[in-house]
Parts: C-alpha cells; sequence; structure tokens
C-alpha cells in the first residue's frame, strides 16, 4: 500500500476528501521500516499529536501537515453546519471565526519550537484565511480556499524539492560518495526531499553514487527512514552509526556532505537534527564539502543568527529505551536536544529552490528572496 | 550479588577453585544493567566464546581473561589425570604440553584482533609455561603456578589501574565536567578501570565532578555500562547519544575528555571503541584537552603506527538491531567497524601506571617502559 505519488513513488502528508469531509492522511513514520501504515486523520488535535509524536516530521512535512491541520477544522465546521453555508459571513461570524483560527495556528503551533516551516506555513495560512474573511464569503467558500492554499503549499514544496535536486545535483560528481545525517528525504517534504533531492536528481540522471546513511539516534530517522528510502529508489547506501563518520571521512570515503536544516538565520547559521554540527565540524576538519539544502520557507530573515534558535527538548525515554527496549540503568539522568546549531562559517554553500548561496550568507540569502527567477543563477554576496 | 573486590565494589573477571577444580568466573557484561550476572565458566572454549561475543570485552579485562583462560586449559588436564600429577614432567611430555598450551592460545588469541593486551597476556603466559617447563616441574605445579600467573596480571592490572587513577586525578579540577566514550571503567579491568580511573580517584578525593556518558553505538557499553558504573560510585553524571557531544563541547559545557585505549602504537597513535577519533577531532576543535588512559600493557612498541593496527569488522546485525529489536530496513548494508585509530597528534597526554606521557610520544612512552620508578614522574620527550 505504497502511496504512489504522481511525480515519485512516495507520499508524506495528503488531503483526501469526500463530500465536505476532508482527511489529512499521512504515513506513519514511527511504524517504519517494519510497517506502511496511512494514518487518516479527521480532526486538528490528531493533526497536532502525529506532529508532537514524530508520525510526520522533517521541517517542510510538518509545515504542510500544519497547513493542511487549518484546512481540516475549517471543514469540521462546515460539515456541523450541515456543508452547505453558502451565505456571506457576517462580521460577527468572521470574528468568531478569527477566533478559531487562532485556537487552531496556537494548538498545531504549540507542537514542536525549532522548525519555522511550521510558523511560517500557519502564518500563510492566516494571512490567506485573514483575506477571504475580510472579503466576504461564505463558510464553504472559506473552507474550500484554505483547503486549496494548504494544497497549494503542499504542491509548491513538491516543486521546490525538484528545483534543489537539480541545483543539488550539479555538486554531485559521477562516482561521488556522499553522507547525509537524519532523514531530509521525501518522507521530510511534500516531494523529493531536501538534503535526498540532488542525490534522487543525480541518480536519476544516471550517474554512480553512494550514500553513508548516519542511523541518526536517538531516533533512528536515518536507519528507519532514509536507509528505506534510498533502498526503495535503488540507490547504494552503507548505514553506519553516528560515531563512525569520522572514520570514513580520514579515510578519504566522504566526498560531499548533504544535510537538510529545521531553521536557517539570516547570517547562514541553521539547526538542524542533533548531530548535524559535529558532523559539519568534522567535514571541516577533512576538508569535505558541507551542503545544506533547504526551501525558502525553511529561512527565517527575523532571526539575525543561530543563537536565536530555541532547541527543542524531548523526552529522555527516547534514549534511555530504544523502541521500547530499554537501554540505560534506571533513573539516569539524560540530556536530550533534538536539535543542534551550525555556523555559517562551516557551510560550504545552502541549496535553494531558486539557486546556490554562497558566503556571504547575508547578502546571499537575501537576494534569493528578492530573485523571482528560477533560473539557478548563483547568489553570491 | 554484586561481587565485591577487596578495595573496590565490583569485579569483573575471577578465579575460584575447590579441590583441584579451576572456575573463571565472570560479570556478563551483555545481560547489564537490566541484570547482574555472573557467569562460572569451566573451559577455555568458554572463555573464548565470553570474549569473542563480549560477555566480557576492555582491553585489561580481555587480557586477565585470556590469562585464566590458559590456566584452566591446564586445571582441567590436571583434574582428568587425577589431580595429583606430582612427578616431574618428562621431555615428551613437554613436548606434548607446549602443543596443548599453543592450541589453547590460539584459540583465546583468535577472539578479537585489535587489543593488544590479550596477545600480551597470552605471551605472558606462554613465558611463563615455557619456563616452568624447561625447568622441569609436575603438571600439578605448572597448573598451580599458571593460575598464580593469571592472578598476578589481574593483581597488577588492578595496581596499574589505581596508579593511573592517581596520576590522571591530578588533571581534573574541582568542579570539572569530563567526557568520556564507551567503558574503560572497571567492567573493562580487573580494578577501576583507565579511564574512568581519574574520575573515581578525583571523587573519592572529594572533588565535584560530573561526567557526560556518550552511549557508544552500536553495543551501547557507555549507557549500558558506564552510565551503570558511575551510578553505583555516585558520581553525577549525563547519559548523551554520541551525536550530541559537539552540541555540549561548543557550549563550553565540557573541560577534558578521558578514553580507554585498546593499542597504543610506539607513536602514540591507538585504537579505540568506534567514535573515538571523532571525539578527538571535535575535542581540538574545541581546544579541549583529550587524555588517553591505558597501562603499558597496552602499549604496541612493536607496531611504528597506527595504521599497523588491525581493526575488527562486526557483525552488521549489531547495528541493524538494538537489542534484539529491528531498527532499520531488512537487507540494508552496513559497516561496522569495532575501532578507530585516532592520531597522536589529537591526544594531550597518555596516563599510564607509570606515569603521564606527553608529546613527543614516540620517546615519551620508550621513557616509561625503561623507567622503574613508580612516582608519577613526567615523561616528556
Amino acid at each position: 500500500m505504497i502511496n504512489e505519488h504522481p511525480q515519485h513513488g512516495l507520499r508524506t502528508v495528503w488531503w483526501e476528501e469526500s463530500a465536505h469531509e476532508g482527511v489529512v492522511c499521512m504515513i506513519d513514520q514511527t511504524a517504519l521500516p517494519q510497517d506502511l501504515v496511512t494514518l487518516r486523520l479527521t480532526d486538528e488535535e490528531q493533526v497536532a499529536e502525529a506532529i508532537r509524536t514524530l508520525k510526520v516530521r522533517g521541517a517542510p512535512a510538518i509545515g504542510v501537515a500544519a497547513a493542511f491541520g487549518i484546512a481540516l477544522a475549517f471543514h469540521r465546521l462546515l460539515k456541523e453546519r450541515g456543508g452547505d453555508e453558502q451565505e456571506t459571513i457576517t462580521p460577527q461570524q468572521a470574528q468568531e471565526l478569527q477566533e478559531r483560527l487562532r485556537a487552531v495556528s496556537d494548538l498545531l503551533a504549540s507542537t514542536r519550537p525549532t522548525a519555522v516551516n511550521l510558523f511560517w506555513a500557519i502564518e500563510r495560512m492566516q494571512r490567506r484565511a485573514g483575506a477571504l474573511l475580510s472579503g466576504g464569503c461564505s463558510l464553504a467558500w472559506l473552507a474550500q480556499r484554505l483547503r486549496d492554499e494548504a494544497q497549494a503549499i503542499a504542491v509548491e514544496d513538491f516543486e521546490a524539492c525538484k528545483q534543489m535536486g537539480v541545483y543539488g545535483a550539479q555538486l554531485i560528481a559521477d562516482g561521488a560518495s556522499l553522507l547525509t545525517h537524519c532523514n531530509a528525504g521525501a518522507l521530510a517534504t511534500a516531494g523529493w526531499g531536501t538534503a535526498l533531492a540532488p542525490m534522487y536528481a543525480a541518480h536519476k540522471a544516471g550517474k554512480t553514487i553512494h550514500v553513508f546513511v548516519d542511523e541518526t539516534r536517538p531516533i533512528l530517522q536515518g536507519a528507519r527512514l532514509t536507509a528505506w528510502e534510498l533502498q526503495q529508489e535503488g540507490i547504494p547506501l552503507t548505514l553506519i552509526t553516528d560515531n563512525m563518520a569520522a572514520h570514513f571521512m580520514r579515510r578519504g570515503e566522504i566526498n560531499a556532505i548533504f544535510v537538510g536544516a529545521d531553521r536557517i538565520a539570516a547570517n547562514g547559521d541553521f539547526a538542524n537534527k542533533i548531530g548535524t554540527y559535529g558532523v559539519a565540524v568534522l567535514a571541516r576538519a577533512h576538508s569535505i564539502p558541507f551542503y545544506v539544502v533547504a526551501p525558502l520557507s525553511t529561512i527565517d530573515l527575523k532571526l539575525p543568527s543561530g543563537e536565536q534558535i530555541p532547541i527543542e527538548q524531548r523526552n529522555p525515554t527516547e534514549v534511555t529505551a530504544i523502541r521500547g527496549v530499554p537501554v540505560a540503568p534506571a533513573g539516569v539522568r539524560v540530556a536530550n536536544p533534538a536539535f543542534d546549531v551550525t555556523p555559517h562559517s562551516y557551510v560550504t554553500a545552502i541549496i535553494t529552490e531558486r539557486g546556490i548561496a554562497r558566503p556571504p550568507y547575508d547578502v546571499a540569502l537575501r537576494a534569493l528572496f528578492s530573485s523571482h527567477q528560477h533560473n539557478g543563477k548563483q547568489a553570491n554576496g
């Protein structure tokens, strides 16, 4: 029961609808790779819980899931009211709907603090709703247009992944051996992924590549998700524990590193899955190019540097037990930051859907936002 | 049923005997921290299997286990022959016993390739047996003296640990926060351990310390053994996944790093648990002192550099399943080197039972071997 994406083998989060009933569907990523289970969520609480418990994860994918969650809330409302609300919303109703929107947004925004795509998608949905409400429309129209906006976010993410793949593949030589950390693949987005998109593109273009996959403790997204994804696509990979990466770098077996990002500050500092910073320092020590791949929705120009990125602390049991099996003595003190911050000085280039940014990033990233050409130009400062 | 060591809370490998029956006892380290189980091994095959399957691990501890394994083989022989072989061995019998010794030695030496203490202990037992056989003695005498020699190796290891603790503790400031990788503690030796000995000594001397413990995938010796040991001693610790170390280094939360070694080459390059090299590179990048703690029996002056140290490759299932639970897709390709090699240039100092060696190590390590003073002098080149 693989969910076939029109242009790729796998769908991560998607919308289904019959009559006025909307359903947010997603692959339960906590069940992979043993089981491929599709969740069918029918209210926004379930969507929030799915994000919180990592059933859906990856910065772009949780943005898409949250957008669908908002659309779902208004579809539910529409259904409660009979599904036939064609009359123009009154100013008082508009006020109530704004309150409802705020409550749903707060619920979804409270799930995870680090990835900015979540807040970006919620704000975009809020702007769309605000414009519709102030323009005067029916509840049915509002619900449908919010569904369309969430769909648009998903489609744009899919297209952005494809573009990142095209740009990133230029940096991959035939015969290259790459390394990635965590899962920034199809499962983390609505498309090919971010860090994995250049690999998929290079592979489809006929280049021979090999990927070292960090297992990525504590949640093992590398072992469970990235290894599985690459395997499905027939890309040769070697699964390693996180602490083996340095060994293979020293032996000259890694030519380039590609990682995703959960939030990129204006100066190019970025947050990503815990362990990314260590990989970046090791890459520098071994003179290996270190690439960050992320859509513009991951870039938070409001933050001057990585110092301001909030880091999520997760439950200690993620470290002390692995898939329910205890691996540490009872009562042990644990640290479990879900992310770390890598200073921009370690980043060789940032690959976006609008081209490749190189240092100085404060200039290059702003240039990408003001650029409307989608032609792969290099945004150098 | 903690096995009380005369001067420390825990025994790792020890000898028990009634009449002419010898038994090699050890804690089954694969069952920790959930269960504290004592194995009672009655033949050398069982000892070899226990080493191979990591029921006993840690460079000094497997040396002690192998020495006891040889003693056990001769005790078995003695028992088979009635336990009362007081007659002087004939030259023909001596020949047979030498063959037997070689077979037992080969069996034990074949268990694991990287830690030199194993070969060092076996060779020492062989030398002792050779001297006894050429001197003319009874089988009973030979068996008892080999048991004594193995006991001596254990006692010397215990004393060496204590001395390393004394020297290493000088490098630990009151209030320090340390990091260690894998388990180089009491469970890895016959005494306090190597890397953990300075921590035990500092703690006993009343210094306040805190230890970050790398969980150390794939076998999780940090989470299962080091965390447990430190907890037993009441030393404050924080368990982290291996990929978190860089994050805490960057935040200035780690003041010094102590690791053990499985083999140290003449130039100071050393092999230790996979992941050690990465920690060393990260320590250098953050200007954190990086200390290796090991007895002279771990130093292999025959090897000019770390390039010649054989690296054990272990079963892929150690990576793809954690304590029997699968964490990766079936059929995935895995690399599983059990050790890595860290070049001497990353090592701030090597702490031995004869004092602290500092660069250049080729001079300093040789100086320690020729030194017979046990007075903590610094062996500088």
